[in-house]
């Protein structure tokens, strides 16, 4: 067989364990030959790519970003782009394309699955929104980095008798918050999915320090917002010149807690550094069965289909479903953290 | 409700986070009083305890060890173990008891419960070999430490041209080795379920020196043994004094594989590094987890229960299914590995 | 003896090592007895302290933060603050003081000395500003923190093709930056000490691009400003309502470079993280050390001392001198990271 | 000019980045041609080497080991290796040589320096035993790798009421014994310089056992021994097979200490992974300004000479004196450290 394979979208750690496993998998095993395309799509689209032996992945396994690079072009975003697609396919001799990336990128995935490409795509987001699995790499790495920040966090509050307000990725979703702050211990948890009412987080912080306690550590999503009309908020966006304004959620909530609390309160923004470098163990483990897997699939002809968690195993599930719904925090997990507002 | 909880059989990193999060849901939710057995069974064979309230758990969440000790003393190992331990019930007046253990523990606490007393079992095992779970805390951890040594090693076996031969922990089951080993690349891993092959393995790792590469590294549980007749076996055990005499089979290994080699071979046995220290985010959240669950069980009244996580969920299953079987590595994950002899 | 000791100043990791070290030394080998001050001065001042044992700096070597709290309360800040402070040390029968702290509360430290206390101060900063010794705790854990997340950040850089504006501490001296910036290979490090040029800094990431680099780390000092005239600045300050405006050095520089460059460029504070968390055993060697000797130049009667590192050598130096000068990165440092500016 | 480099002995974190900065300051700022020999001595008696420039040292800073490969030939072990050294030098046209090494590596520089070849030392030892220089790069980070383990196993010692007896490195010194020691709050530190005495040894274990404690961690260099005719002591050496007999003063600490003691008393190898793997940012930059260094000595024509770190700066001193004596832990330390036997 020949097999291309490329990452794409948001960076993401064990994309390089995936591309290694593939190349393992189908060089050593099968005797297939793999490519990898340059920068997603993009390398697709303009037959950018090259060929992956056991040579060109080697060392790779621990390493975080994507040794083929990324970018956020799509087919769909080129009024041509499935039609180049499917030609550059054809002219590559290409009997499989494995695609590894998130939601946008299964979408394209699935645009061209529907076109007759033959696509196996593999799940990718540190956001773990992804419905069509129990889990996807790179979300171990972020809750792992996310909660050493926060335990570190914890002794300097305490010293200096403060609230900090630590937010962590998650556009949608609130996974990542919700994880970090149950490992670290957080005393409030504020998701996308649950909108929040500015006083009701003001008493719960309160309360702690009215039962003697020195500091207060808040975990929230970036993509958290109160609830409608209960507070002024500032939805960042661009300044009078275009450029990005700074706004945030965690400074929002650190102005206003330190207002109606009168206590000391400071935005922690922990950023890219929860997507990049190494991977964590589990999330390698679960990268590696992923490549595995789409060779597998590949074999078999399961075309159309996404590697997939369920409970131990991996199993393939169809990319119309992947790209359906987000997965949200259920209500049960808040209970269960029981400081989720 | 009363309810008591204890921590029996090895050291477990996560053990903390349960007794914490049985602590909090049980006397912040319900208004129940909880106390906590020193020493596993021990505490309460002994009526040895204390009261547990929220400063009692305090800071504990992200601690190696457990704050309740433990100890391997089962109450099976006592002629009046089981009435002992029914008086004490009693005597205290517990509604529900929580005993937090691996194997053993869970055989002793299905023996209690046969017995009529009310009890919920939490699992662990850092070798993840309970069937009844899918995972349990402790676990990924050794899994994050064995796979960072790995990682360290990597570098200085490759500058000094050798094979490394890293021992895990494994007794009866090579999952550590086997999550280990596939993500920290590994050459080799060897595994209790399937007695290796000296020549085998031999042939292996040859394979890599005369494809030019300068090192390998092969990991192996600490269960492993060769396959019947085909190589002499020391199987440790006491000197003439009584001592133990300190075989293993990483050392037995390197001697085999430096001989028939003739590159040179070093044993690492990693040891008790694996069981302590902080949790990761992924067993801290498990624990917490189980904790929980473990408290709502109770107040349903389901006793003769484990908690267990199936998917992303928590459930619960019988005790006896608990003690029933060993979960091995299966064959097919094996094969995802490839490098598994 | 009895010895009073305080935590004065912002966070530091290592704090709780040089208390536990001078109850260890003056307790167990001395005989003394050691009283802790709460929050810093304000507990000399408000005479609010506990007694401290052995027990009482138990399990607390590797904690971060301080077990007796922190503020930034001084005793010049008070008119009748000197007097105070003698009044309590006459009343508690304190033979000897020791305040750990940073530039302020040396200085506080100073006064006190010259009004007559008997003080030996222990210096603290994670900035490595003091030039009375050569490094203090502290500095390598904050360098430690920042190395990580640069190792992390180079990844994901790298995949998307970014310019990544990494803001690290030092308010006014470039070390935590010319160090991380150092281990972690940055391509530019922009210090307080040699205001920035604009262009220049542009040039020269621009020169990587054009080499055909993919991406580009700068690391930046809290405190680094451009060149008089030579661009906009934003102080940042306070917003019409009086809330900080959350400027900031990486923010106006990741929208510069963005703009000349035509790249994208990213800011990440990493903020309070640094001065959190477990010390590194090289803080807690030299923690310890500096306690072990603060209570020694106490038995010898040297007061108005500060512990001082020399080579390898602890020793002990006027306080006189540790308030004078700011120790800031010299030219010849420059030099040999090669990519400051 | 034409600069060789080479690394020789055993593996030391920081290599790769000393190897890095000396192409980056003579490649890129005086315009040099650097050469790097392969496994040390060998590379250059054999005229085995490669051609260093800015790509073959890229992304080499933080990584373990050392891309040249090491060994442990020396040219004074060849009956010619001198004379061969010197007319590959000539033939090669180098200006300068530069190795990498801890003692036996500089004494072969001093022997070819002697010889008349330019030779330009870089001290190199985890066990921080060269008394040319304060401190070199690696040993912070065995001592940081050798801590972590000991956090890690304080927990479950206390959990399960254990003695553990940890060997570190150290065959002549016990620098790596006592930082590791001191930063994890050690019970006991046993360093070659001073012969242990079982008694006494037990003695003090037993005192924290008398007092209520749980556990007690005993940390051990490899090379300590007991005082002569104290207690029966096994050198290891080899078996009748002529294999390596696995002895070892953890293994023999623990056994007299279980016995002496009734306690349970295990032994903990850390072994290879205190010298491999990525290197903390202290050893990172220091073994930067080494290379850097190295590089400036040689266009001085400072021949015969050492890096070295005195206080905060480097300097050199003449190979002859880095050879002269082990820097052996001095009794002051051992005062500080105050578990020392």
């Amino acid at each position: 067989m020949r097999i291309g394979v490329l990452t794409s979208g948001g960076d993401c750690p064990g994309l390089n364990a995936v591309i290694r496993s593939v190349v393992h998998r189908a060089v050593v095993d099968h005797g297939d030959e793999v490519i990898g395309f340059h920068d997603g799509w993009r390398g697709l689209l303009e037959c950018d790519y090259r060929k992956l032996d056991l040579d060109a992945v080697g060392g790779i396994l621990a390493r975080g970003g994507t040794v083929l690079g990324s970018s956020r072009v799509r087919p769909g975003d080129l009024r041509d782009g499935v039609e180049r697609a499917r030609s550059h396919v054809a002219e590559l001799g290409l009997d499989a394309i494995i695609p590894i990336g998130g939601e946008g990128t299964l979408k394209a995935a699935h645009l061209l699955s529907e076109a007759g490409l033959p696509i196996i795509g593999v799940p990718k987001t540190i956001d773990n929104d992804i419905a069509a699995t129990d889990v996807t790499f790179g979300f171990d790495t972020a809750v792992g980095v996310a909660t050493e920040a926060l335990d570190r966090l914890k002794t300097t509050a305490e010293s200096h008798q403060r609230v900090l307000i630590v937010e962590v990725m998650g556009r949608h979703t609130g996974w990542i918050a919700l994880h970090s702050g149950m490992a670290a211990g957080a005393h409030a948890i504020v998701v996308p999915e649950r909108p929040f009412d500015i006083l009701e987080l003001t008493r719960r912080v309160g309360e702690r320090f009215e039962a003697g306690k020195r500091f207060a550590i808040v975990v929230v999503a970036e993509g958290a917002k109160p609830r409608e009309n209960t507070m002024a908020w500032d939805e960042g966006g661009k300044d009078i010149y275009g450029h990005e304004r700074f706004a945030g959620v965690a400074r929002q909530l650190s102005v206003e807690l330190e207002q109606r609390l009168g206590k000391e309160a400071r935005p922690v923004i922990l950023g890219h550094v929860q997507r990049g470098g190494t991977p964590t163990a589990y999330d390698r483990v679960l990268a590696t069965r992923f490549g595995w897997h789409a060779v597998e699939a590949a074999h078999r002809g399961e075309f159309g289909m996404l590697t997939s968690l369920r409970g131990t195993e991996i199993t393939t599930v169809p990319l119309a479903h992947a790209v359906e719904t987000l997965k949200t925090v259920p209500a049960e997990r808040y209970a269960e953290a029981e400081c989720v507002l």
